[in-house]
């Protein structure tokens, strides 16, 4: 069996400690600088928490920071223990974690609320270790709570944040920019809602040049100048639309 | 009972056609300009087909015109019956119709192919009449396959249509341009996959404005600075970045 520390109480260690305890890993307990924070992971997990990073028991097969990315240096430097060290980080390299024996990655590729009710099915993970043999436990420990355990390089793992963050935080921005139009036009938010939920789950089972449609796919420019019409009063986005535009007409004719 | 003929034989006709069916409303029939899919379609919807615009009966309560933007004035102009005429278009207005005593939209805001599973919540309606009695005979019809009918304006109904083209179009386009950042690196487009859905799924219940997180959001110059770096490879997609961080940034600080 395995065993794990948390260190953090965030999303991520939340909704991570959250599947290690359905699944079946033995959780010693919640480290947070906040111990308050601690305290109520820990009852959520039914688990103990920590006063300080020296009440950790070192023992622990696993040593999970999920923190911020600029904590995860500093926290990993006080830590004295044997177990693998891992962090979740998408933008930082193992490297970060070398004062240890064993370390490595254990990044959700996923958008992580409190309250996410994720699934092995929904939260892929991809992993890196500092050696073969510690790719291989990273990786047996989350294979119990990902259906899809991905082993990828740091140089790799940056391009898969990058791509994220299209297909995460700008599509937000995007639902974010028609939310103001609609608005702006007496319209809800609402209306537009199943269409989002759609598009998301029609690519589940389609790659995104299947599903493109809308007026740059068919190259409709009377569409187009009508819509540049309507944008006038919004000149950001007037400017995006037409780039968004350009790109799906390029991709078109490739 | 409402009876009604479908004009038209693609996605639209068909996704409609069905509800339609399923829900109780009599379909007269089908006309295509295409025979053959006119008699695909009757087959499915187990109904009769025409092989003319003469033979269409004239005694339908509705008539709606599932067919392309660019051919709905001419197929209107031809035909020569009483019920309500209907288009099902978010770029037209209703007067192209107006040859007839009764006539109006119905636009379901919805991406729309032949195989979607969708059902009276997943498709909202925009609905415009020519008067008021029209408007009222065309929600009648409408609440029957969908629970979310509104009756909008033609100015109000571009600005959902552009608003459509971010929400669908523009999302699509992301999706393209992530897969590509992934293939690119021998990655999976399958990694996304749960983070897309869940992106979606997220805002059913929130607005985007809460949903907001990433690089920009949170005024992380570091990682902004390093995907800019990533995506020198890729200058259009490098001037997205910047544009997009840059509505991201704007919107937080408003």
């Amino acid at each position: 069996m395995n065993s794990i520390v948390i260190i953090g109480s965030g999303n991520v260690a939340t909704c991570l400690g959250k599947l290690f305890k359905q699944y079946g890993v033995a959780i010693l307990g919640i480290y947070s600088p906040t111990v308050s924070h601690a305290k109520n992971l820990a009852e959520i997990l039914e688990t103990d928490y920590f006063l300080s990073i020296e009440e950790i028991p070192t023992d622990a097969d696993f040593y999970l920071l999920a923190i911020k990315d600029s904590s995860v240096e500093e926290i990993s430097n006080q830590l004295q223990v044997d177990g693998v060290v891992l962090h979740c980080s998408g933008a930082t390299s193992i490297d970060v974690l070398n004062t240890h024996k064993k370390f490595g990655v254990m990044w959700p590729l996923q958008t992580i609320t409190k309250n996410s009710q994720l699934t092995p099915d929904s939260i892929p993970i991809c992993i890196e270790g500092n050696n073969e043999m510690v790719t291989n436990e990273i990786e047996q420990l989350t294979n119990i709570i990902s259906n899809k355990v991905e082993r990828i390089s740091f140089e790799q793992r940056k391009y898969a944040h990058l791509a994220a963050v299209f297909a995460n935080n700008f599509t937000n921005h995007l639902y974010e920019m028609a939310s103001q139009i609609l608005e702006n036009n007496g319209l809800s938010f609402d209306l537009i809602r199943p269409i989002i939920l759609e598009t998301a789950n029609k690519i589940q089972h389609a790659i995104p040049n299947e599903t493109q449609t809308g007026p740059a796919k068919r190259n409709d420019a009377t569409s187009i100048e009508q819509h540049l019409e309507l944008l006038k009063k919004y000149p950001e986005f007037r400017q995006l639309y037409e780039l968004l535009s350009a790109g799906i007409c390029k991709h078109n004719t490739q």
